[in-house]
C-alpha cells in the first residue's frame, strides 16, 4: 500500500460480451482532502460481485451505469482515518459503495457502520452484507420456505447461494444445490449440510439430475444463474412453486438474449410465481437480517467461506473469476490494513 | 329440443394447431336413468371457454384431458328434472361441469346450486361463474390493485377481462383495456368506464400504444392472451409490478411454442412478479366472490354482456369464435328451456 496516493481502477470500456482486464485501467491520484461533513475511508477489503457486470453496461437498469473514465463502482469496507462528520468518527469501520480504490471520500449516504466485535469485518461484504441479506430476505420474503418443501438453489456455493441453502435447512426444507465442480459439491454436502447437489459441469442432463434430486418436485427454485437451468427447472416445479429471480450470471455476458419458450405455461398450470428481487427493497430491515444471521453463525448453524486475494492490482482478475465460477466462497480483495 | 333423447358433442380428434368443427361429432343417445344418489339435469345454457382448448390436448395440465370419443367437457347450468339426492331436489337450478350435452347425470360433486333470484341463471357461467370469479380473485389476490395505479388487461372485452377492468375501476385504478376492434373498444370506454383502450387489430405498434396509454408505466398487467403483447408489456412495467397470468389464448393453437427472450431480466430489474392463477384455488371463497359481484351489479358498478346463441348444434361453432375474437361478451349457447 502506498499511503501517499490513491490507486483506483477506472472503467475504460463497455464490453459487448465477455468483460476482460482491458476494460479497466489502474490510475494513481493524490488522496483527496475532506470537506465539510465528509470523512475519508481507508479501504481494507473490496468486494467484487456479479451485479457489477450490469453496471458496466450503458442503459436502464435498477441503478445508473458506472461512468466511463471514472472509478468502477463496488462495495467495500474500510476504516475512517479523517472525519468532519460527527456521525462517522475516526477509527470507525464502515461499509459502503466506495468503488474500486484504496481511499474513498464519503458524506455518509448509503454508508453503514460495522461492528467488528460481531464477526470479521470482511463479512460485511459477504454473509453479513449485501449477498447474505439478499439470500435472507429473498428466500424468506419471496421464496417463503415451508417445512418439508424441496428447494433448489443455483450457484449454490456462491456468496448468495450458500446462505440461501443453509437458511432453507434451518427452515426444515430439503435442499438441493447446483454448483460447478466436485469440490464445491462436496463442500455443500459435507460442510454446509445440503441434502443433495448437482455438479452442472459434469452432469450433461440437468433434467435427469433434477428428477433424481427432487423426487417430490420443486417447491422453490432460488435462481442465481438464469439460462438453460431455469428453463429446465420449469419442467419440474410443483403447484404453488415460487421462483425468486435473484441473478442470471449465465446470461450477463451474452451480446444477444437467448430465445426460449415463454415460461408462462408452466407458471399458469402450476399457479407458480416468478419474482425478481433486490436487497435494497428491505433496507429498513437490514439490522434484523444481520442480527439473525450473526446469531446463526454464533450457534454454528450458518457457515461462510471467503475467497480472499491480496492487492488492488488484482481486482479485475478477481472480478473475472466470478464468470468462470473460479471463486470458491465470497470473492474479496484485501487492499489495505487497519491502522 | 328433443325431450326423448340426449344430443351431445363428442371429442373425436385432438387438433395439433387450430381446432375445427371436425374435431367434434354430434351424437344422440337415450336420456340416462338416475341411480342411487344421482340426479338428472336438463341443461339450459352451455358455456364455451378458451381453457377447453387445453382439455382437447393430451398431456399433463392442471386437469385431465377430455377423453377421445366421449362427451366434450364444459361448464353448464340447468334444472334438475329427476332426483335421488336429497341435497339436490327437483326443480333446482344447478351449475357444474356437465359437458356439451342436453342432459347430464350428476351425484353433486363439483355442482353448485344457483339462486335464480340474484341474476339471470346464465350469469352462473359468466360474471357470477368461473370467468367472473377468476377475474375477482385473480385481480384482488394476485394483482393486488392499489388506488391510483395503472392496470392493463388484455382480452378486455372478454368474459374475464371486462370484469377485471371494472373491479380495477372500483378499486380506483387507471384502467387500460386491450381488445380487438373499434366496437369492443368503444363499449369498454363508453359503457364500462375504461379510461383508455388499445385496439390491437388496428394498432400495429403496441409499444407506442402502451406508451400513450400508460404515461406512468404499468403496475399490473392482467394477462389473458400471452404472446407478443406480453413480451412488449414487459418493456413498460414499473418497479413492483404484478403480472397475473390467467390465460394465453394467442398461444393455445400453436403447434410449436414461440421463442422469445426470457422475461426474467425485466422481472429482476423491476422486482416484478409473474404468477399463474386458477380459480379453483379460491373455491372455498366462491360465495364471497359471488355475493360481492352480485352486490356491485345491483349497485350499477359492474356490467356484463352475454353473447348467447341458440341450439346445441352450434356449440363447436361458438367455441371456435373465441379464438378469432368473434364473440362479444361471454359466449353462451342456449340448449333448452326451464320446465
Amino acid at each position: 500500500m502506498n499511503g501517499k496516493s490513491n490507486r483506483c481502477w477506472l472503467l475504460v470500456n463497455r464490453p459487448i460480451s465477455e468483460p476482460s482486464e482491458e476494460d479497466f485501467a489502474i490510475n494513481e491520484a493524490p488522496i483527496p482532502d475532506i470537506r465539510e461533513n465528509q470523512f475519508l475511508v481507508k479501504i481494507i477489503y473490496l468486494s467484487v460481485d456479479p451485479y457489477m457486470r450490469g453496471r458496466m453496461r450503458d442503459g436502464v437498469s435498477y441503478a445508473p451505469p458506472a461512468v466511463l473514465g471514472e472509478v468502477m463502482v463496488g462495495g467495500a469496507v474500510g476504516q475512517i482515518i479523517k472525519s468532519n462528520n460527527n456521525s462517522y468518527s475516526e477509527g470507525k469501520i464502515v461499509q459502503g459503495n466506495f468503488g474500486w480504490q484504496e481511499y474513498a471520500l464519503s458524506d455518509g449516504i448509503g454508508v453503514n457502520i460495522v461492528d467488528p466485535s460481531v464477526a470479521p469485518i470482511s463479512t460485511s461484504l459477504g454473509v453479513l452484507g449485501m449477498p447474505g441479506l439478499t439470500a435472507y430476505f429473498g428466500l424468506l420474503e419471496v421464496g417463503c420456505p415451508v417445512l418439508g418443501e424441496t428447494i433448489v438453489v443455483s450457484a449454490a456455493a456462491g456468496a448468495v447461494g450458500a446462505v440461501v441453502g443453509q437458511i432453507a435447512k434451518i427452515k426444515g426444507c430439503d435442499v438441493v444445490g447446483i454448483a460447478g465442480g466436485a469440490e464445491k459439491c462436496r463442500y455443500l454436502e459435507e460442510e454446509l449440510g445440503f441434502d443433495y447437489t448437482i455438479d452442472y459441469k459434469s452432469q450433461p442432463d440437468i433434467s435427469n439430475a433434477l428428477n433424481a434430486a427432487c423426487p417430490r418436485g420443486i417447491d422453490i427454485y432460488f435462481d442465481n444463474v438464469g439460462g438453460a437451468i431455469l428453463d429446465e427447472v420449469l419442467n419440474h416445479i410443483n403447484i404453488g412453486a415460487r421462483i425468486p429471480i435473484c441473478g442470471m450470471i449465465s446470461e450477463y455476458n451474452l451480446s444477444q438474449p437467448q430465445l426460449v419458450p415463454r415460461p408462462t405455461r408452466a407458471l399458469l398450470v402450476n399457479r407458480a410465481k416468478m419474482q425478481g428481487l433486490l436487497v435494497w427493497d428491505w433496507v429498513e430491515r437490514r439490522q434484523e437480517g444481520i442480527e439473525q444471521m450473526a446469531q446463526w453463525i454464533k450457534e454454528g448453524k450458518l457457515y461462510y467461506k471467503e475467497d480472499i486475494i491480496e492487492g488492488i492490482e488484482k481486482v479485475p482478475e478477481a472480478f473475472l473469476k466470478l464468470f468462470k465460477g473460479q471463486n470458491f466462497g465470497k470473492q474479496i480483495i484485501k487492499v489495505g490494513d487497519l491502522q
